[in-house]
């Protein structure tokens, strides 16, 4: 059963969520040896907004936030507003749509997909599809980690991966995997139109199954010793390959 | 004074650094529990090269390696190979030249730092240029966080940064600074022929004096809300456009 209250912290996780309005806030804490500037500005959104504010002892808020790194600021909100399948599907399928989906199939690090996010708001990314069961989760230490990004992008958590590509596709979405054993450049394809961008986990890479629904599977040339890149960094290269031919196109 | 001896630690960091054989081997030590097929293969490489193997307790080895997450696997070996201003010059400015240099302006995260090597190593990057002070160096911990790509690429460390570019730019080569503020789209500059790129640090960006030495500076456009990306996402996705834009001048 998922918790219905979870402990927000850090300035970016805090202020990011309280722009976004998409958590109820009902508390935030605030470590009473601690206040700055860029504090004090968090803490006037939070009062616009009707939350209540309460100084507490530093101590209690590394306990509260289980010893991570909380900058003197920590809220209680209402867990992570995941987006349901259909709205991302919805999407995918409206008249006149440029569609642009991000999948993480197993996905395990938090900083990675917190990275991922990141990037993802930069680009425009309109959803990321991630599945239930192995991979990371969107907890605060990922809103952290994508220093606030994740309050703003749209994530759906799905049981079937490859039953929700079967979906997109029928939709008319075009499917990109990203397999470092590809022959085909991500410079060379095309990633315009609609399209969903598939990453694999950091251990071995897109799912046989997942790949196998991939209607093309693309590469990050490389001419290095080391045949790899960081998984943030692979997203983020492609992700920008594809927000730059599609730039180009508009 | 710099020590005469380091740890260095991980599979990758150890394996690669047997393959770059830039720095000696005093010791190789394997966790006495930890024997897997993939440690056996880095002993095998070691043994090839006479280095000296010794099976310890995995209680030394997290002593040895300060509780950071060995793999099982630790080697006694000299301080990191860093490469003199001298041959990043000399490269610079030999004939028929197409310099492809990474300047790191104060880039103070280990895992940024680690992560900026791997993707220097996977363009082509010649050299690295990063200052002495206020800059992450070339640890072990770095070489880990770059999955051993570190043992690969040339590092130089310089006094002064702003006069090592005014040295650069005397050979020709042509200086670009990814600033946040700037107009011009690293997509719509051309990044091929010699250049430097020069990134600044995860705070402040590039210092004032170093920016005003830069030939051109450059974004990288975002529609997002937050106006920022990862340190080393954003060198990546740069790193990797100069690459896309050299390949397709080849």
């Amino acid at each position: 059963m998922r918790k219905k209250t979870e402990i927000l912290y850090g300035i970016h996780p805090v202020s990011e969520a309280l722009k976004a309005r998409k958590r109820n806030f009902f508390e935030l804490y605030i470590a009473k040896d601690k206040i700055s500037k860029r504090l004090h500005k968090v803490v006037e959104a939070a009062e616009a907004l009707n939350v209540p504010i309460k100084k507490v002892e530093t101590a209690k808020l590394e306990k509260m936030t289980a010893g991570n790194h909380h900058q003197g600021i920590g809220a209680a909100v209402t867990p992570y507003p995941l987006a349901g399948i259909a709205d991302i599907v919805d999407i995918a399928g409206s008249a006149n749509a440029n569609c642009f989906l991000l999948l993480l199939d197993n996905v395990i690090d938090p900083h990675n997909l917190g990275a991922l996010a990141r990037t993802a708001l930069c680009v425009g990314i309109d959803g990321i599809v991630i599945p239930k069961d192995r991979s990371a989760l969107p907890t605060p230490a990922v809103s952290r980690a994508s220093a606030g990004a994740l309050e703003h992008v749209k994530i759906v958590c799905v049981t079937n991966m490859v039953n929700t590509i079967k979906a997109l596709k029928k939709k008319g979405l075009w499917i990109v995997g990203l397999d470092s054993a590809a022959d085909r450049s991500i410079f060379l394809d095309d990633l315009t139109g609609s399209i969903g961008i598939v990453i694999g986990g950091e251990e071995k890479g897109i799912r046989p199954l997942v790949k196998k629904q991939c209607d093309v599977l693309v590469s990050i040339p490389q001419i290095g010793l080391i045949n790899s890149l960081n998984a943030s960094v692979a997203g983020g290269v492609v992700m920008y390959e594809a927000f730059r031919q599609r730039s180009l196109r508009k």
